[in-house]
C-alpha cells in the first residue's frame, strides 16, 4: 500500500532532462554561499523569503530586529544593529541585548525617519574590554596574576585611547589610566571598571573582529500606512432622498456628500473611504437585499462597475463631474482628511472593456464571456477579468486607472478582493506606484487564508483587513492582538473594523449598543489603524435573515441618514473620544509594543501599549492600559495581574498613577488592581499611565 | 529612565559614514528581488539562512520538503517537488500534498541516491483538469450548463492528448474521449473522471502556469554520516598490563588493540573510534583522577597532545609505528569497520608547534604563552591555539594533519570541542575536505548551547553529539527524539551516547545494570547513529566523587579490561542484539520518521519509526514500535494509545501482528495494547510490525 503523502515514487519519466542548475548557480541564485563571520550572526529577523523581499517599517515607529549571535570559546562578544538610509548611509547604530538567555537571541530597536528603501545590518564583534574585565575581576580578587592582569588592562586602555573615536580629553584620561594600570597603581583597576568607563565604551566601543551580516532590506512607509482612522461612506447615500412627487429616489452627489465631511472630521477620522463611484451596469443588475432582479429605480451595486457612460476611469453621472469630485477631495483635505477609493477590479457586462477588450475576459467553450461563478452559485452581473489572457494589456489599463485617480487627489486605495487576482500582477503594480508615488497607500481587502494575506503584504500592500471582526473572546483577542503586533508586523499591517458594509457579526446584532461600544474601543486601541462604516453611530444592527450582513444593505439601495437626529447611545461621542484618546497617546499609534495582562475574569480583557519618549511628540514615555468588558450584557469584575516588567521595558515603579482617558477619573494602582465594568455605562477603561 | 532593551538612542556619532549598500545592491546580495510566481510558492524548507547554506540529506534516506503554496481565486492548483542531482539533472519529481489544511502548507518526500551537491525546486502550477472537474461535477449534477461543461471537458482532453508526454495509445484514448465529450455522449463525463484518468494524469500531468521556485541547495552525504554504530576505545588500554617485576605499567599497542577489534565487530559496531594516539606532553602532565601532578609512570591524558617526539601528525611511540597503525586500520576494515580518530586541536607545552610557531598561541602581557584557563580554573597542561594570530598558517597546518590521517586510512574524525575554535575556520576546513574527500565524516563533540550546535552542523559537520545523555524522563525523551528528527535534521544529525569517557550521569550510577540496558536500548533505537564507550559491558558506574564522570578515568591511566571474563548482566549480548535489530529493521536506520505514542504510565515511553518499502533492502515497509520502561528499579505497566495514523502514513489495519525483536515473542495488538516491563529481566520491547 503506497500513499500520496509518502516518500515514494522515484519518477521514471524524468531522468533524461537537461541540466538546469549546477551547485554553483544554485548558491549564486541565493546571493552566494553564506560565509560565517568570525563572530557568527544568523537567523536575522525581520527577513521575508531570506531577505529577497523587504520587510515593512514605518516612519517614526521603532521596530525590533533580532539575530542569533554567539562565539567560540569564553571571550566576551556583542552585537550591534545598524540602520542604513535609502542612500546607503549609516543612520542609526544600536547595541543589541540578549532576549532569550541560553538561546543566544539578541534584539535591538531601530527607527527610520523617512520613507524609502532602507536596510539594516547586524554586526557581531569580539569585546576585548569585557573579556579582560571578566578574567581580571576574578583573578585580581583571588590574588592570582595580579600584576599580569593590570598589564593586560593597560594594553586594552591604550587601544581604547588610540583606536576608538574618543574625544581628545577622554583619550588622555584613558592613556593615564593605562599608565596607572601598567604601574599596578592601587585604584587603577577600580577606575578601569567604573561606571564612567562603561558609559564611555557604550559610546565609543572597542570592537575586534567586527563581523557584519549581509544587509537586509526594509521598505519604510509614511505613518498613515500604519496608523490611521478610516471612515467609510457610500457617497450616493449622503443627501439622497425619495422624491415623493416623482415617486423615485434622487441620488446624493459629491456636493451633498461633501457636507458630511465636517461631521466625519469632527469625530477625528483622517481618512474618508469611498465605495466605488463609477457608472453601474444595468445588465443583470442586483436589486435591493441582493435580489436577482432590480426594480426600476434600484441604483444597483457600485461594485457592478461599468456602463456605457464609462468604466473604472469614469464617474457615475448621478454623483457629479470631475469638478465636483475635485471639490469633494479639496474639502476633505481642508479638514485634514485624505481620500481613499475602492479599487474593485471587476466589470459589469456593460463595462466598455467588455466591448473593447473581450480578450481581457474568460471565454467559455461556446464563445460567450464567462460571468463570475462559484458553482452552483452564479454572479451574472459580474464579469471577472482574466489576467492570464493579456497580462500586459490589463496591467497597463489598470495602471492608468490608478494613476488617473491619484492625479485626481486620491491617496489611498482600498483594494477589493485582491486575492482573486494574480499576486504577480499586484507585485508589479505596487512596485510601480511605490516608486512613482511612494505616498500612495494600498489596503488589501482580503478576508481569506493566512498565507495569502501575509503574502499580499509581503509583495507590497501597505495594510490589510484582518480577522479582528471575528475574534470575540478574551483569549482569541489577546492572542490575535499579540500575533499582529509581534509575529507578522513586518509582513502585514493590520486594520481593525468592527463592521463593514459586508459584515455584521451576530455579536453586534445580539449585543446592540454595548457591543458597538465594546468593539469600537477594541478596534481603536488594539490596532493603530481602525475603521468605521457609516451608520455605526445609529447602532445599525439588523441583519438580512440568514446572513451576517446588514438588512437593506447600502450596496443595493440609497441609505441617507439623518445626522441631525440625536445620537444613539452616545456613539458619536464615543467615536470622537476614541480618536481624541488616540491623538493624545502615542502608545496607541504604534503597532509593535503590546502586552496582554492576565485577568481573573474571562469577560475582562486587559492589554497595554507603550512607546518610549524618544519617539513621542512631547518626548515623554507613553503607556496606556486598556481594560474592556467583552460581555455586552452584564457587569463583570476582575483582578488584573499587571505584568510590570512587560508594561514598559525596564519595568514600572508601584504604585502606579493612572488616569482613565474615557472618564477622566484618576486611580492609584498596585500590582493587582481591581476593576468593575458595566457595559451599559462604561464598557472599558483606557488608562494612561502618569509619569511624574 | 531609559533601558538597554529599549527602542532608543539614535546615535549621534555615526551620521557621516560613507554609503555602503544601496537598495539595489542590498537585494542583489540576497540573490535578487523575489518575483512572486503565477502560482505562489514561499516559505520553502529545508533552507538554511535563506538557502545560502545547503541543507543536509543522506543517500537512500527520504526526507521531507515543504512549501506554502496557494493561488488567487477558486481554480485548482498543485505543487510538485523536483530533486536535481549534482549534475543539475532532474532526478525525482513528486507531487506534494497539503499537510496543514487551511494553512496552505504542502509536503513531499525526496530521496537522493548518491553523495554530492544536490538541489530541489518546488513548482506551483494551475490544474486545468481539476478546475474543470470541480465545476463540471457540480453543474452537471445540477443540470446546469450541461452541454457547455462537456464542451469545456473536450477542450481539456484534447490538451491532455497533445500537450503531455502521454504514450500514443493513451493519447488516442483521450482524443476519443474528447470527441465523445464534444458530442455530449452519455458516459463521457463519467469516463472523464474515472480512476483511470486520475492515474494517467498523476503520471502525465497537464499543468498551466508552472511557477518554479529558485533552487534550494542540499548536501548529500553517504549513509554512515547519518547511521552508524560507534565504539570508543583508548588503544593504549587494550593489552596494557602492570609489569610486577619492573614495577610499572606497560602500554597497550596498536597490535594488542587490534586483538580487541574482533570482539567489537562481533557486537555489530561499524565504527571504532580512537581517542588521541599522539605523543603526550610531560610539562604539567595530569596524574590519575585529574590530579595536578603526575606520578612517575602515569601515562598522561592523550588530550595533552605533543612532545619532543611529535605533535598531531605523530604517533605515541608506545603504541607502535605507522606500519602498526596501518595493520590496525586494515584489520578494522577486514572486519567491516571504519576507523574514527579524535581531532583535538590543542597542544601540550611540549608540542613542536609551541617551539616552531609561538605565533599560533596567545601571548600574555608578560610575553609568556597563555595556557588554557576559565578563571579561576587553570589548565596549565594545555596551550590553546589562537586561531586569530596566523589563521592561514594554522589552517594549512591542520589541513595537512587531517589529510595525513586520511592518507593513513582514517575516514571519520571525532572533533573535540569544535565550539572553542572559530566557526569560520571549520567552514573552510570542512569545505576543503567535502570537496576533496566527500567520504570523510566529521562528528562535532560540542556539548554546548543550541545555536552553536546547530550552526556547527550548518557549516559542515556531518554529525553532532547531543543532549540525549541528559534527557531522562518520558516527556524530555519524547520531545527530544521528535526535535532531532523533525526540527533540526537538515542542520544536525544526532548521535546518541549513553556514556562517554567524560560523562557518567547519576542515572547510570544509581540505576546500574538496568540503567545501562535502558539507555542502550534508547540510544540504539532513538537515533540512527549511536555510540558506546568501552567498558559499558562491565557496567562501569562508579563516579569520581563530586563529578559526573568515571572514577579512575581512563583519560589519565591505563585501563585494561578482561574481555574473557563472563559478561556482566548480559550487556554484551544486549549490545550485540541491538545492533542486529538495527541491521534487520530499516526503520531504525533512518532519522526523519518517528512518532511518539501516548502511554498511561509516566515511566513507559513508546515511540515508533517507519520507512517505506521503496527505500528498504527487501522492498518491504519497515515499522518498529519501541516501548521502554525508564525506571531502572521497578516494574511498570502501561496502556499505549497507538497513533495508528502516524505509525505509518496512511495508517495501519488492526489488529496488528508484532514480534518482539528482543525476545522473539509474538503479539496481536489492538489500538490500545497493554505492556508490563520489568527492568531486571527485560526493560523494553522492540516490536517489529509484521506485514502479511
Amino acid at each position: 500500500m503506497k500513499h500520496d503523502r509518502h516518500p515514494s515514487s522515484r519518477s521514471n519519466h524524468s531522468s533524461v532532462s537537461t541540466p538546469v542548475d549546477t551547485p554553483a548557480t544554485v548558491l549564486a541564485g541565493h546571493g552566494g554561499k553564506f560565509h560565517i563571520g568570525r563572530i557568527p550572526v544568523l537567523e536575522i529577523a525581520p527577513a521575508i523569503e531570506g531577505g529577497t523581499l523587504p520587510a515593512k517599517a514605518t516612519v517614526g515607529e521603532p521596530f525590533p530586529v533580532r539575530a542569533t549571535v554567539f562565539r567560540d570559546g569564553h571571550d566576551a562578544f556583542g552585537a550591534t544593529a545598524v540602520l542604513r538610509d535609502p542612500d546607503g548611509r549609516e543612520f542609526q547604530r544600536v547595541e543589541m541585548v540578549e532576549v532569550l538567555r541560553g538561546l543566544d537571541r539578541y534584539e535591538a530597536w531601530l527607527c527610520p525617519d523617512r520613507p524609502g528603501a532602507w536596510s539594516f545590518v547586524i554586526e557581531g564583534y569580539s569585546d576585548p574590554y569585557r573579556s579582560w574585565l571578566h578574567d581580571a575581576a576574578i583573578k585580581i580578587a583571588g590574588g592570582q596574576d595580579v600584576e599580569l592582569m593590570h598589564l593586560e588592562g593597560a594594553k586594552i586602555f591604550r587601544r581604547i585611547a588610540t583606536e576608538t573615536n574618543l574625544p581628545a580629553k577622554h583619550a588622555r584620561w584613558c592613556e593615564q589610566l593605562a599608565t596607572d594600570l601598567q604601574a599596578c597603581e592601587k585604584t587603577s583597576f577600580e577606575r578601569a571598571r567604573s561606571q564612567e568607563v562603561l558609559e564611555l565604551l557604550a559610546r565609543y566601543p572597542l570592537r575586534d573582529f567586527v563581523s557584519p551580516s549581509r544587509p537586509y532590506p526594509l521598505v519604510v512607509h509614511r505613518e498613515l500606512a500604519m496608523c490611521g482612522a478610516w471612515y467609510e461612506i457610500f457617497p450616493r447615500s449622503e443627501g439622497a432622498y425619495f422624491d415623493e412627487r416623482a415617486g423615485r429616489w434622487i441620488s446624493g452627489t459629491f456636493a451633498t456628500a461633501a457636507k458630511r465631511l465636517d461631521g466625519i472630521a469632527k469625530m477625528g477620522f483622517n481618512v474618508v473611504y469611498l465605495t466605488p463611484i463609477h457608472p453601474i451596469g444595468t445588465t443583470n443588475r442586483k436589486g435591493r437585499n441582493n435580489t436577482l432582479t432590480a426594480l426600476p429605480g434600484d441604483p444597483g451595486s457600485p461594485y457592478g462597475i461599468g456602463a456605457p457612460e464609462g468604466g473604472h476611469d469614469a464617474l457615475h453621472p448621478d454623483l457629479g463631474d470631475f469638478d465636483d469630485f475635485a471639490a469633494f477631495v479639496d474639502r476633505a483635505h481642508e479638514l485634514g482628511m485624505e481620500v481613499a477609493l475602492d479599487l474593485a477590479l471587476q466589470c459589469s457586462p456593460d463595462h466598455p472593456w467588455v466591448h473593447d477588450h473581450p480578450e481581457w475576459f474568460s471565454a467559455r467553450a461556446d464563445g460567450s464571456i464567462a460571468y463570475a461563478e462559484n458553482p452552483p452559485k452564479k454572479y451574472q452581473d459580474i464579469y471577472p477579468l482574466n489576467f492570464d489572457r493579456d497580462p500586459e494589456g490589463i496591467y497597463l489599463a489598470i495602471r492608468d486607472v490608478v494613476q488617473m485617480w491619484i492625479d485626481h487627489g486620491v491617496s489611498l486605495f482600498r483594494v477589493d478582493n485582491p486575492h482573486t487576482k494574480p499576486l504577480a500582477f499586484w507585485q508589479r503594480l505596487l512596485a510601480h506606484f511605490h516608486e512613482k508615488h511612494p505616498e500612495v497607500i494600498f489596503l488589501a481587502e482580503a478576508f481569506t487564508r493566512p498565507a495569502m494575506m501575509r503574502t499580499l503584504g509581503a509583495i507590497g500592500f501597505h495594510q490589510s483587513y484582518t480577522y479582528f471582526t471575528w475574534r470575540l473572546n478574551k483569549h482569541e483577542l489577546g492572542d490575535y492582538f499579540q500575533e499582529v503586533a509581534r509575529e507578522t508586523p513586518h509582513l502585514l499591517r493590520p486594520t481593525f473594523w468592527p463592521t463593514t458594509h459586508d459584515i455584521l457579526t451576530p455579536y453586534m446584532t445580539d449585543g446592540g449598543a454595548s457591543a458597538f461600544a465594546i468593539r469600537a474601543v477594541l478596534a481603536a486601541t488594539g490596532s493603530p489603524t481602525w475603521g468605521i462604516y457609516s451608520g455605526y453611530e445609529f447602532i445599525e444592527k439588523t441583519p438580512r435573515p440568514g446572513f451576517e450582513e446588514q438588512l437593506d444593505n447600502e450596496k443595493y439601495e440609497y441609505k441617507p441618514r439623518n445626522w441631525d437626529a440625536p445620537e444613539a447611545a452616545g456613539m458619536t461621542t464615543l467615536l470622537t473620544m476614541l480618536n481624541r484618546i488616540r491623538r493624545d497617546n502615542a502608545a496607541l499609534r504604534q503597532l509593535h509594543q503590546i502586552t496582554v495582562h492576565p485577568t481573573t475574569s474571562d469577560d475582562i480583557l486587559c492589554f497595554s501599549k507603550h512607546i518610549d519618549g524618544a519617539y513621542t511628540p512631547d518626548g515623554k514615555d507613553s503607556t496606556v492600559i486598556v481594560v474592556v468588558n467583552l460581555d455586552p450584557h452584564h457587569t463583570h469584575e476582575s483582578l488584573i495581574h499587571l505584568d510590570l516588567a512587560a508594561l514598559r521595558p525596564g519595568g514600572l515603579d508601584l504604585p502606579l498613577a493612572v488616569v482613565d482617558e474615557m472618564s477622566g477619573q484618576e486611580f492609584i494602582w498596585g500590582p493587582v488592581p481591581f476593576v468593575r465594568l458595566d457595559p451599559h455605562t462604561q464598557c472599558a477603561h483606557i488608562m494612561k499611565v502618569k509619569y511624574s
